[in-house]
């Protein structure tokens, strides 16, 4: 291995993903783009049936390329996962062996908890239509299984890849992925004054309209109406927003009750 | 709404898949064949571009033709979840808008809360190239964002739609999805008296064959063996193998030694 593969290989982000004779190009195109989601970077073909590399795997993989052009080429996939340390292979079906298995979300939090961080790890994904064979389930010393509905449980390939790459990425954000709770404009979030201006302004103008009745009612009708906005975290704009709406609406009223 | 409709609508699993406007009718065939991954049955279709049914749906569905067959046909998307209680919609970018958003696994945990079950919420999934419009946002409560990396957050159709099936399918299955630890042939775990006798068998022909040298070694040799052994918590089936491979090895050191 050259000095620069080695150094390739220390960057380089999470477990390889191995695909045993892959049929359509497109698939591994699809795969390299579901890698790149997840943020996984190692990709090995193991004779890939259309030869490599693939013009079709280049349309399908969305701007994925480096992935491709990065891809290891094996013979076999022994030689595939030689240098790895921890091999899954991936499989709908139980097989007549006795292998450890497990959800792809155990199997990427086991691989994060490697010193390695997972770089030492490898997934084997067998041909679209037959999946691995036991000569390939035995290369590996645990088996993912895709948790999925009992009656329909076979997933295309670069969909089990997605899956892989999915819990890895969630698996590496603490924060439950990086999404935050909601989407916000660039406008601040409003100021408990700014809320209780905006109250004062829409209830005046209720009053005005006569809106509290009975009046024993209005301290209930009030705390209701006020509840609604609360539950919202109004912006800033929102309530400059909201107060152009009450004015309009009053306003029309005032014309209305000339 | 008929009768039959209504008693589907009750018995039916999950929260509705609701595409947008999609442009392929192979992606609206693997959209439905994820569906049923993830236990989801409940599919409507706003427009697709190549019209309705569309045969190649149909040849990349792979044996998901129910979900088709019983998907609904709509003219907007807002007639389309016009019955739905709950609406998300799936955006991998934040827009001009202020709206909760959550990951898939905190949106279908919410939507297994609900007392419905999910089946009044429904998810919105935009066009393959474009997403979902500000116009279709609105018609949401609450955005869902595909935790992905951040050079690369898009993700095709049906993906997006097997991400949304496979936290439904996880968290319907508090045993963290009914996979097995590991998978077992017909043979039952072995008794620790059958590992015993296995390793009295193994002790005693490595004793004749003088493998326990130095002697003071022996002790701490033994338990090194047996660890390795007992880590793997053979089967009986195992267990008999074993004995068969030893008396195999030193029958032919035996006879080497003549």
């Amino acid at each position: 291995m050259a000095d620069d593969d080695l150094r390739n290989r220390e960057a380089r982000q999470g477990p390889s993903v191995i695909l045993v004779e892959p049929q359509l190009g497109e698939n591994i195109g699809t795969a390299a783009r579901a890698m790149a989601n997840g943020g996984l970077e190692d990709l090995r073909l193991v004779r890939p049936r259309e030869g490599w590399p693939n013009r079709r795997a280049r349309a399908t993989a969305s701007g994925a390329d480096q992935i491709l052009e990065n891809a290891g080429l094996f013979e076999t996939a022994a030689a595939a996962v030689a240098d790895l340390r921890k091999v899954y292979a991936t499989t709908a079906r139980p097989r007549d062996m006795v292998k450890p298995c497990s959800t792809p979300r155990k199997a990427v939090a086991a691989m994060r908890s490697r010193r390695s961080g997972g770089r030492d790890c490898g997934v084997l994904f067998g041909p679209e239509r037959t999946g691995l064979t036991n000569d390939h389930l035995v290369l590996a010393s645990e088996v993912i299984v895709i948790p999925a509905h009992p009656e329909f449980t076979s997933l295309n390939l670069a969909q089990a890849v997605l899956v892989l790459g999915y819990e890895w990425f969630q698996s590496g954000n603490s924060r439950a992925t990086d999404v935050p709770d909601r989407f916000q404009r660039d406008s601040r979030p409003a100021t408990s004054r700014e809320v209780q201006d905006l109250f004062s302004h829409l209830e005046k103008q209720l009053d005005a309209a006569g809106f509290f009745y009975p009046p024993e009612k209005r301290p209930a009708m009030i705390r209701n109406l006020r509840n609604i906005f609360l539950r919202t975290d109004l912006t800033e704009q929102e309530v400059r927003t909201l107060h152009g709406m009450i004015k309009a609406l009053s306003g029309k009223k005032w014309e209305d009750l000339e």
